[in-house]
């Protein structure tokens, strides 16, 4: 059914260590492939021919520096094969079409539905792959599979979400054989925050920094010598109770007073705003009512409210208190945000955090910086399609995928 | 002047493969070897004959299980080389000597001088260093190097220890080579939490952990995939500042209100102490006077003294705070507890620890655990040793040592 991934799953190690090569360094020639992966010059034609007649690299043009050398730059191959990539966040969902050379086709956002079970949500997301594939018009047998992202707790050994407080409705939810039974795709399931610095590590060159996860909920992931770190259970990043500023006002809500997530996530911003008599009290269980109630909450800033700046100010700084407890502790040169909230939160805080946890860190750096990703809001879902991608394209191959 | 190191800087790759092998997996056979390395059977041969000549392994005898077979336990000849491994606690001092084999052959404590400057410690390392080589007895030049433990901050690439604050009169100190000039030896600087990991990570079998240290400072490692994760500046591990209970006392000092470091520190200890009339005021500047004031509290509460419970007992759960903090975020399934001030912290957190840090956890683990290192008060000194053998015997060796 899937002729793209059973070609890579027939191929040897040596392919997929060539395969590789190239689709992290664009351009690489043969010789060059020769060089970094060690094997024979015999080997690297052959793989090459194999994987060119497979529709997985192509030759691409020589640039006019190298006019004269007879080396032609290889590259993966666009239409060659896909992976679908899904976020699920309490309030939006998003569902990309990635290509083996890391372009985003096509993709689509919808409200997350909010009063339905999770078997909706399955088949929601299992229509609208279908739709997405056969609107970019490519070939389904060429989709390796579908990665999906979402909030923690997970169990990746059996592809269970647990109990999610940001999903309340979630529980013991056996998301990664139901997708599969919906759409017939190898499906594999992982956290936002991973998902999400996966894709940031793709499209940035830095190889060491925390990625801070802005969405209906606070996360973090850490990117060590390359790599994305994801914690025993594969749950990193659970830090919305980290105590950032124990004056904090009384939310009245389930979250830790005066913690991270109380600091900055829509729901609280959005009862700040709230007690503050800038907007009515939306329905804290809904989070569609959430997210519109901090549009008008930002609304107001844009058009320079005082009360609302100052809410937003005040966050940007709690925030950077809960920044910097984790880059004290696990030491990284640069944060990273990002998420389905960060564009809308950056305006606010990218004046204040550098300075901020500049201010809190116990070694001083002059190199640090706080930077907002350049993968837009669909970072998540552009992270869980490059898992897939590097699920059956890279030599060392997990074992998180149910197909 | 240093045979063993020199003997090893000749050496191949393969070589320090092999012995590599046999140091982590005591009692490998040379078929075990060539299986292990995938290296040929008469490689092997030469290279155990060069390991036995040099005195670096040697052939031990075989078990009764093994009767009949005629392969021959090889293991590291703990007579053939050694390292010094130095840790500088603000109270005390710590100098040992490790051989090979992973034993701790001869150790001895001092009073970190108070009163002077860090060269007058760096001539006292050296004066004891050069003691404790000659009544163990053993041949100067087959000692590999010296391995300092120190807190952080630290730039490793300079060698210097930057501005702690735990060692208020050390400032820009130039500790790797000072100590080198001192001592005529290859010296290798870290910080105190990655020492003190490294030396957990030898002596356990558990490859996932976060490690807690108590000494005059409060400091976390974390281990993951077996691997001792350093940061990408070295300096892994501040976690003093993590507010851990918004109520707290104000101690009138330097660390921050609330703060871990203030929840469990002897000094802030000390401080609650006396402010409890349960003993004077030592000195806050005076590292050994508060060690003192710190044996008084604990003595009262070993005496059953309910206040002096009380307050141990109270850092015990503003612990469990931070240790939440860091296991959310970081997603470990255990938690390690040493350094020079745990054994007298343990009786006191080790009933209290475990169920406290468990309840504050977002992702719920049946099978977290937090226990004390089975490794002494002498952990960052044995892992500075440590360091000092992987860096000479592992095929990887870094590159921090000036020799």
């Amino acid at each position: 059914m899937f002729r793209g991934s059973n070609l890579l799953r027939l191929a040897d190690y040596n392919q997929a260590v060539v395969l590789d090569l190239i689709r992290r360094e664009p351009g690489l020639s043969r010789a060059d492939l020769q060089r970094n992966s060690g094997l024979a010059s015999q080997t690297i034609s052959n793989i090459t021919r194999r994987l060119i007649d497979a529709e997985l690299i192509r030759e691409s043009t020589p640039s006019d520096a190298a006019r004269g050398r007879p080396s032609i730059p290889l590259v993966a191959n666009g239409s060659g094969a896909f992976a679908v990539g899904v976020h699920v966040d309490p309030a939006r969902l998003t569902i990309l079409l990635l290509d083996i050379a890391g372009e985003v086709l096509d993709q689509r956002q919808l409200p997350t539905p909010q009063a339905t079970n999770p078997a909706e949500v399955t088949t929601l997301i299992a229509v609208n792959t279908g739709r997405l594939i056969r609107e970019a018009g490519i070939d389904r047998e060429r989709v390796l599979g579908l990665g999906i992202a979402v909030p923690g707790p997970l169990d990746l050994r059996t592809g269970v979400v647990l109990d999610p407080p940001q999903l309340p409705r979630w529980r013991q939810v056996r998301l990664r054989s139901d997708l599969h039974d919906a759409t017939g795709m190898p499906v594999l399931l992982d956290k936002d925050v991973t998902a999400s610095a996966t894709a940031e590590l793709r499209n940035s060159a830095d190889p060491d920094f925390l990625f801070v996860y802005l969405g209906s909920g606070v996360g973090a992931s850490v990117v060590t010598n390359g790599q994305v770190l994801r914690g025993a259970s594969n749950n990193i990043g659970e830090i919305g109770d980290i105590l950032v500023d124990p004056t904090a006002e009384d939310l009245g809500w389930s979250g830790r007073r005066g913690g991270l997530a109380a600091a900055c996530v829509p729901e609280a911003l959005a009862i700040q705003a709230a007690q503050a008599a800038l907007i009515p009290l939306p329905d804290v269980t809904d989070y569609l009512a959430i997210d519109d109630a901090c549009s008008a909450l930002f609304d107001l800033a844009a058009r320079g409210d005082a009360e609302a700046c100052a809410i937003l100010e005040r966050s940007a700084r709690r925030v950077a208190v809960g920044i910097a407890v984790l880059v004290n502790f696990i030491d990284v040169p640069r944060v990273v945000l990002g998420g389905p909230t960060w564009s809308r939160l950056s305006g606010a805080f990218l004046p204040i955090l550098q300075d901020a946890v500049r201010r809190e860190l116990v070694v001083s750096r002059d190199e640090f910086t706080v930077v907002g990703s350049t993968v837009g809001a669909e970072i998540a879902a552009q992270g869980a399609a490059e898992l897939v991608l590097d699920h059956f394209l890279t030599p060392s191959a997990s074992a998180l995928v149910l197909d």
